[in-house]
């Protein structure tokens, strides 16, 4: 694993804005000044220094172990697709045509044909699909890429959530028959919920989205969605089923086992870049950052404190200690003269290290050592032969409370609205607003349009509760238990 | 580990050109027919498909992991560079600009600016590192990306050798010293050559760049060169030394322990997808590809031998043989009744999978299966207890076996010239040819000139030899040895 001890370059920058109060300044503060990411000289797109590209090969390592495991293959296609290709399926470009980064010259060269940065590669490889599947044996075909992707956000762009390139899985897969296709949707959903709880420590809402919010074209999408402390909803991980819609356009087709011609069922799916920011907005403070520990590059953070006297003493602990300690954490230690003890604790508590050990003359003494949590400040004395031990506890309690808090915050802002006027009372609150609903494009729309709101989704496990209820618009019978909530 | 069975698609379709005579034709078609690539509706862009893509993969993480244990930290830049920065450095710029595509247009706008589409990223990177280095704690700075980058290549494209893009690992480092910064040469050189000999079962010569052929402002370059079958020499991995060029183009500055200001010295090193063309020219054939078996998606293929009346029975002990093989290794078992036996063969003999099982009815009356490899298409029966044990054992065979006959065709194709004769007369021949030289440009560009060869690098194991020689053009005295080859 990676080790190594951070920069000084943010040395005397702290964090000024209030989650509370000022989400966005907060939120930008504490990933440029904790060093996690920076700006680059290109307008709407980051850097993603060491911290956060470590939580970013986590995710990746961890989703695409179990992909494979569930018989998912990379693959990696070009970057670039034709403007011609691009515009083969209608609804499917209108989703994107406003972003498209294109390229039109090539060395000193004007190119005949745009080429797009890709937004998204169903168009690209749909067109190799048509080549490859022929037979029923071909399916099902079940392919990913690990990529970057362009989407020329016009709007502010916002770190993570809002960038003009940013990192994801693309998963698109073809089978046989829809049922087929459709018995993929929790096994993969089950993947992105997994690293979302157990390693990003982020809870959400699973279900499917209403047709207005669905993916164009697709005959259903299912999300997890979260909920920002700023109260705004923001949409997770997804699975699409795509039914035959571009196989049809893009004439993917296969003889059966009787000799006829049948075109595939097309599932998308994808995580992306954004889910740091996610993960980095839900746990962090207002003293920086908090990571949860299982993908925090550096776990435990060494501050030996010393006076001129006893600087070597102490200085000798502290390394015995780092060096039991590297065998089981990611682990560095702090010994910059020029930096007192203080000035330390707070440069580690903006970077959001799990853990940080302290050692000093009276330690050594007692044969101890100070272990102090970044989540909840609170500090211990441990011997030092338990100091593994703890650590490891401590690590998973850590992770735990992060899951913890965050979940409760989530619960305790989905408010269930019986009345359209608790709907619109909640709605200055933010959250999620959970509400019946008959299932009509129009009252969902209207429901926007007096409100604000949008449908997130239509959360699994609330939808034993639509019986007998009556949609909160028109009061016509409710078919569906809805999420509404302002988007970011 | 993935497994799956190979598609339909490339039935019929063989291998009809020859390695000797036709090399162009023979490797697009190994590439194509085998379906490891495929072409794409991009121009000079190729798609990596499962096979292939695996192999990158296998890389990637050989040498990540080696990476990282050196202390190299992963970070992702943006993949678009304004066109101002891109030009900050000259010499830098000179070496790329024909090749850079450019963004000029994103949705329905014009940029007010060009954006370069990254065809490497010192740049954008030293940009950063800048503003991040401030003090001598700071560094080192050991810092890499695995990404995609573009070069506009106009001339005729080649699949892995001369794509428009490719994916790499780009490492820039920067130190205090240049005795530090030399240090890391070692270290990442041993990297590259351990996954090229150990993985990829490719020999090389490894040697220092003359300064004609030194990366543009650049001290030192040093190369991994590689002789395809054709006789022509290709460079795979390289190190960088780049001195200060950078650091003062770009003022990547620190305070030293004595607080006064320095310039970092810097490093760059890459391998990329490049390498796999250069693996499956060498080692497959006129059948066509063999794969290393450690880079090989699938490593058995059993085949089934079984006709209408003993198909159940057959099927029964091959299913139990796949089930016990696969703890060990990747395999896949073709039953498709369509296809004959043979013509099962040849198709797995042309996708390169190293072990083929074949079983049929006599085999279970003996408790047998047939072993065939696929480098020297020899076949063996043994028995079912022990199969696992000599599959092991063959795969390692092979794995060494490709590795000593690319060796020995690399090292009867390297020959001494000890006159200007001599090496013309051998350069007709193709491979390596190593003479005594002056160091000086201009004998150099002469021997270009003369010859159409051009110096690959000065192999580190031959210098010993240039005691008391002299240079084969000016015969002055020499102070190096030099290979010497038709380029790719």
């Amino acid at each position: 694993m990676a080790k190594g001890s951070p920069s000084n370059e943010v040395k005397k920058i702290g964090i000024t804005a209030k989650k509370e109060s000022d989400f966005s300044e907060w939120y930008t503060q504490i990933l440029i000044n904790s060093g996690f990411i920076d700006y680059s000289d290109v307008s709407g797109a980051i850097v993603f220094k060491q911290d956060s590209y470590f939580v970013w090969e986590g995710i990746q390592k961890t989703v695409d172990e179990l992909f494979k495991k569930t018989g998912v293959q990379n693959v990696y296609f070009p970057i670039f697709i034709p403007e011609k290709l691009l515009n083969k399926e209608k609804e499917h470009i209108e989703g994107f045509s406003a972003e498209v980064a294109w390229v039109t010259e090539a060395g000193s060269s004007k190119l005949d044909e745009r080429l797009a940065v890709r937004p998204t590669s169903e168009t690209i490889m749909y067109a190799s699909y048509s080549k490859w599947i022929r037979s029923w044996r071909d399916l099902p075909l079940r392919l990913n890429q690990w990529n970057n992707v362009v989407r020329w956000e016009f709007k502010h762009p916002v770190p993570f959530l809002r960038t003009r390139e940013f990192l994801w899985n693309e998963g698109h897969t073809a089978f046989a028959t829809k049922e087929e296709a459709d018995a993929e949707r929790d096994p993969i959903l089950e993947i992105y919920e997994h690293v979302l709880k157990d390693y990003m420590a982020l809870p959400y809402v699973k279900g499917k989205k209403t047709p207005s919010e669905t993916f164009p074209g697709a005959l259903g999408t299912y999300s997890l969605e979260h909920l920002l402390p700023s109260g705004k909803a923001l949409q997770g991980p997804d699975w699409h089923s795509d039914g035959q819609n571009f196989s049809k356009a893009f004439d993917i087709s296969f003889l059966n086992k009787d000799g006829n011609k049948e075109y595939v069922y097309q599932n998308t799916f994808a995580i992306s870049t954004r889910e740091i920011g996610v993960m980095v907005a839900t746990h962090s403070d207002n003293k920086g950052l908090v990571l949860p520990p299982k993908l925090a590059r550096i776990q435990v953070v060494i501050i030996p404190i010393y006076t001129n006297e006893n600087r070597d003493q102490v200085l000798e602990y502290a390394s015995k200690i780092k060096w039991s300690l590297q065998a089981d954490f990611r682990v560095t230690m702090d010994d910059d003269d020029s930096n007192s003890p203080g000035w330390k604790f707070n440069q580690y508590e903006m970077k959001g290290i799990p853990v940080r050990i302290e050692v000093g003359k009276r330690d050594i003494e007692a044969g101890k050592a100070v272990l102090a949590r970044r989540d909840d400040g609170s500090k211990a004395s441990i011997n030092v032969g338990e100091l593994n031990k703890k650590i490891a506890e401590t690590l998973e309690s850590i992770q735990k409370n992060l899951y913890d808090k965050a979940n409760a915050f989530l619960e305790s802002n989905t408010r269930v609205a019986s009345t359209y006027e608790d709907m619109k009372k909640y709605a200055s609150q933010g959250g999620f607003i959970q509400v019946a609903w008959c299932g009509s494009d129009s009252c969902e729309a209207k429901i926007n349009e007096e409100t604000g709101l949008k449908s997130t989704n239509m959360p699994f496990d609330a939808q034993d509760k639509v019986v007998g209820r009556k949609c909160i618009h028109c009061s016509d019978i409710a078919k569906h238990i809805v999420n509404f909530a302002k988007s970011y």
